[in-house]
């Protein structure tokens, strides 16, 4: 079992990963203190899966757990389902010292960790993620949020976890796209911060889509110390933050477009990245051979890196103008300056973009 | 305009009293360089007597109001409500910049505090309290929420303020009762932390009642610095925030008790002061003069200090049971030890509490 400590003053907690670790859950939540019963919030296709080792674990910590069963998928991650789930946590006599602990994706750590900051002013929150992108994104960081039927995450709030619990073997019943949709991610995180790892990536590319433990371990071990590392020096998304984003901007125009039915999340970022790369390419500040390399990766990892043409670039220019403030019609863009490197570039023009969305496609 | 800071590290702000001041709002809020549209929450009662002042004042400070105008009562501070001007600000186009405004009563402050805290993840909030509680209280501190159905105050967080203003002209239309509920949370602050207050307030009370400005705003002053001394200790209430909680405990259960129809919040903390000064004096922790004293202000405040014939003090501890986690059946209860010093007593016997109770009918 791996440790990645995320260091956040009072707000600090570590990350677990391993392979085969769910049963550890009750011992290592023995020693934070909390109250003895638990809010485990999950959905059908993971709870079935993994909740019984998980609960019996908790059990053996001498925690009693609620079990929170939500509806799988995002259109659950609303206000409304948080409601039932306070009125269960309050009817089971849940109270401050209680944790909520998240079993399950994105879409459920969001949602559990919007009730953890609101349920009785806050109250403890785990994340035991079960998908790839979870475990390497979403659960790292404190992002929590429901979607509001104007927009998505637009009701949340900055939330930390007391601890996060990464078992590599949940990823061996999750869907292909799925993993795909985490790997886009952790390409991401060689992209904006770190050379030596996105070369090792490209070694071991293989070994990731076999879902090989060893190199699991290392790619989500290192995905979650980039992570923390940016998160550390911009908690609450003042600004450096936003690298985060690389890939995002023209990835949400694209996924919006297609009213996120067509492609996968990774789907749009691994275009988003593509697009980047060449824009970066065509603004002169990156080199040929390393936009390349960011495409190369991305398609060998069975990501597309061309647009679909099924719409013009002056509508995703347009989706991306609604999305993001400019400043005198420029468009702030996360780019590549090398292969681990990027910048915030804050005045790119719609004629760059344009231009490069076209070759894109 | 006297100034009252509070020092919570990077979440510091200051809170401004004095009279006719709602028209600096405008001015003071140009510093802080936030967006320029805000979303400005109120309701009828408030809006109608002081929303074109505010306006005006912000215009000036070129700022944008948004109205978001609320039902007036503690029955509309609900996730629903919170659900419509979640609406508004996004159709309206608010963005992470732009200020939350509540411009009203505690119903208002908490119900905006919450929006504040959740919309986009967190956006600057500004408490402009226009009733004596929400002025001396709940505008402090930084406790938002809104109520479920299974209880109030369920669902909420921890989010300061980035200003507070409180004009004590506002004071001038609140109708009386609620003149008396700020009155009582005045009084608490005398005896649990202030014995040179209490004093004072024994002096003055008559130029309080008559809504003198300067009695009043010293009160008001006096009153949020003990609040804020309380806050900056503990300000998510791991444990010494507690002390604000005096006379509270029996306080609500007698609101429980009464449905929240028959008694004021102010007369209900009246009674539990009154009990707790009792209980005190019974375990021989508080001399029988201090007691007389601190009963003797409440019902010189037009308080009552004495409990309803309507139900027994079994049923009165039953309910105090249910709120408060117990210690073996011994309740946490603050208690006065002199006047201007509580403690908490973790170990008070259901008999105690029940003999307190028989006296105090
Ligand atoms: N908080 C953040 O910082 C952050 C970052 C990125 C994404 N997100 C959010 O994350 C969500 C997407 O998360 P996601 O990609 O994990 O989607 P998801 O939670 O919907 O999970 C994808 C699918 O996999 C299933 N599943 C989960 N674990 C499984 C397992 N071990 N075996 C079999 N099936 C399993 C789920 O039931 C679901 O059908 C979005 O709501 C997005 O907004 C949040
Ligand atoms: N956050 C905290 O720390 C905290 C502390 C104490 C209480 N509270 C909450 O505060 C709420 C009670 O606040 P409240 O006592 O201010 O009640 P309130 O907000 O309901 O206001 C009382 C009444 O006075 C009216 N009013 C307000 N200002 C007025 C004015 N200037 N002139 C004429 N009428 C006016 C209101 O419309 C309302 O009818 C409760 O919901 C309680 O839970 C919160
Ligand atoms: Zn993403
Ligand atoms: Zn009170």
């Amino acid at each position: 079992m791996i440790t990645v400590p995320v260091n956040l003053d009072k707000r600090s907690y570590s990350i677990y990963i391993g392979s085969g670790i769910l049963n550890c859950l009750g011992d290592l939540i023995k020693g934070l203190n909390f109250g003895k019963k638990a809010l485990l919030v999950s959905n059908p296709a993971v709870y079935q899966r993994y909740g019984e080792i998980v609960e019996k674990s908790l059990a053996g910590g001498g925690v009693e757990v609620i079990a929170g069963e939500i509806g799988d998928g995002e259109e659950y991650k609303t206000l409304d389902v948080a409601a039932g789930l306070y009125d269960l946590a309050f009817s089971c006599g849940l109270d401050r010292r209680c944790p909520v602990i998240a079993l399950g994706g994105g879409v459920v750590g969001d949602l559990a960790g919007f009730i953890a900051a609101t349920y009785m002013r806050g109250v403890p929150f785990i994340q035991v993620p079960t998908t790839l992108l979870a475990q390497v994104d979403s659960s790292v960081g404190g992002k929590v949020a429901v979607n509001h039927p104007r927009g998505k995450n637009i009701i949340g709030a900055f939330y930390q976890p007391a601890l996060v619990l990464a078992d590599l073997e949940t990823l061996k019943t999750l869907p292909a796209a799925e993993i795909k949709s985490g790997l886009a991610e952790i390409i991401k995180y060689g992209v904006i911060s770190d050379g030596g790892f996105f070369a090792w990536l490209e070694e071991n590319l293989g070994q990731l889509l076999g879902l090989r433990a060893a190199a699991m371990e290392h790619a989500v071990e290192t995905s979650c110390r980039i992570k923390a590392e940016v998160v550390e020096a911009d908690e609450t998304e003042q600004g450096l933050r936003a690298v985060l984003n690389l890939g995002h901007t023209v990835g949400h125009a694209v996924e919006a477009l297609t009213g996120y039915k067509v492609f996968s999340h990774g789907e749009a970022v691994g275009m988003g990245m593509a697009v980047a790369a060449r824009m970066a390419l065509r603004m002169g500040m990156l080199p040929e051979k390393e936009a390349g390399r960011i495409i190369s990766l991305i398609e060998r990892a069975g990501l597309p890196a061309a647009l679909p043409a099924d719409f013009t670039p002056d509508e995703i220019l347009e989706v991306m103008r609604r999305d993001k403030k400019s400043l005198e019609g420029r468009l702030t863009m996360v780019l590549p300056a090398a292969v681990g490197q990027v910048r915030i570039i804050a005045d790119v023009t719609g004629e760059t973009v344009k231009k490069t969305l076209e070759t894109s496609i």
